[in-house]
């Protein structure tokens, strides 16, 4: 999966991902008074006007952009039918070829960890195999070790999948947990630090992840159990320029999923620290700044929501200038 | 929400969740070669015949047991037609006045969080109301901080609804992140620790957790922001007892859900540091031990599986005796 990412990644020079994350209010009028007159006010007229949309943007884009990431729970507030249109849309992007991140940031031990696994695996049925889900990768999780992890591993390595581990987020409150000072307890880490202040939380998770990476190595010299670390860090304890090269730093053959780009307040500038030497090593993940483009700009209607996506897609690999 | 499960535990005087947690090993014959006969060996067979192994379930102990905890993980592993046999669970247990916590561990922020708190607040679609989960409380997960908690909050209030937040689990790998040393840094606990040793990372998210509990707080003095802590603990740098008298001290309002009981282990000796000086303050889960009982006892067979999963509630009440 890794491999099939940095290649489309290449090819269109173009290291983006979209995210499908649709709400309600983004539908355009046209889609939403067609499936509600079809289907009512029901959750079911909500899944296929997330369907609908999703696919116009897909067609939109899927020539310029290598990957999308669905966020689930967008889909999952609608519950069976919302469930309906994130398998639907996953379905849709991997016909037009696009790799296809769920964003499910589960993460459960044991037998329920092997269940989660499903959305990389599939599920066998008295001899039969089955993928209702069906994604290239996932994000997954790190509060309760690589016990939540380890069941994604094998479809990894046997089906060419890929996972994604919440390392550092830019949220606000990411702090109370991720940024607590740790210092060398009793995991012996100290060779590590170069930093001069007490290492955080996230620094040992990024320490985890690089190390469960291993287990699962692309051809690319990068591992298909990547991270993901916000675009902005500005929650943090350590300037943002010194996090994001001790990042690339301590997670050399890990790639970097990375949100909060545009809406959410970050540029091209911000994230180049997480890029490898090479220019690699990165996708970057922009939602409401794509998929609603068309609504923050005059020239496009509820008739070329398409369009705009594009124009915007265009324009952020353009300030990513691979 | 939670002075409702209080009510409940002290009437039938049994403070048990049975976790619906099935597997497909796990479904009595009969079911499985109807619901196969009737729908080929595909995800809708198997969710039919999680419905029908649940509701035979549930009818056997709805009468002792206060609270049921499906685990969506097992569901979710069958993509939409396993997502239907949550919810129809879910409907059935409600209807035989159980209270329902979603063990859906989910966490993620802004927007997302929103979307997740729909498992408690359902979902409006044009000025009408939708529950698609209607779940009483839901597992969460912590990692992002408190703006993964938040929109949980409102429900908990308006509705009644409740949350347990992941504080320490009982795998082995949960050290990792978990019980990761944190000295008093950025956050002032000082005057909160008692033990020798400098504070664990899980001992913080439990300051916290109480913290926030506070923003929804029932009337019997207890929060609907209640904590999930493994019922062994052995995978800690502390002795059990010292751990437990620790976690109810750091949290004297917050509700235990305990996993971990029976088939992980654990029994209620192991536990009982965990209750307040009155027995109350836990709800300890069992899932395989009561849900599977059919399996380990020869008394029993697939025609009655139900009594058999009885029987062990009952036994569990017994060891628990409130």
């Amino acid at each position: 999966m890794i491999d099939r990412l940095m290649d489309k990644i290449d090819k269109m020079k173009n290291p983006t991902v979209v995210g499908l994350d649709p709400l309600y209010d983004m539908i355009p009028e046209k889609i939403k008074s067609e499936m509600l007159e079809r289907y009512g006010k029901t959750p079911k007229a909500v899944s296929e006007m997330f369907v609908e949309f999703n696919k116009g943007l897909i067609d939109s884009f899927y020539d310029i952009v290598p990957a999308v990431k669905p966020q689930i729970a967008m889909y999952e507030k609608y519950g069976v039918d919302g469930i309906n249109a994130y398998i639907e849309t996953i379905k849709y992007a991997k016909e037009k070829n696009m790799i296809v991140i769920g964003d499910i940031k589960r993460g459960d031990i044991a037998s329920t960890a092997e269940a989660y696994a499903s959305h990389l695996e599939g599920v066998e049925i008295e001899g039969e195999m089955f993928d209702p889900w069906n994604t290239d990768a996932v994000t997954l999780n790190p509060y309760m070790g690589f016990d939540a992890i380890e069941p994604f591993i094998k479809p990894c390595n046997e089906r060419d999948k890929g996972m994604f581990i919440l390392v550092k987020t830019s949220n606000p409150t990411s702090v109370q947990i991720q940024d607590l000072e740790s210092p060398m307890g009793d995991i012996d880490l100290k060779h590590i630090f170069t930093l001069e202040r007490t290492p955080r939380v996230y620094q040992y998770v990024a320490k985890l992840v690089n190390e469960w990476g291993k287990l699962a190595m692309g051809k690319s010299g990068y591992s298909k159990v990547g991270a993901v670390l916000g675009a902005t860090l500005k929650h943090t304890f350590y300037s943002d320029d010194v996090i994001r090269k001790e990042m690339r730093r301590l997670m050399p053959n890990t790639f970097f999923l990375i949100p909060g780009y545009g809406a959410q307040g970050a540029g091209a500038k911000d994230i180049k620290d997480f890029f490898d030497k090479d220019g690699r090593g990165c996708i970057v993940n922009s939602s409401r700044g794509i998929i609603a483009a068309y609504k923050n700009n005059s020239k496009y209607s509820d008739d070329n929501f398409g369009e705009a996506a594009r124009e915007a897609a265009l324009a952020m690999q353009v300030d990513l200038k691979i």
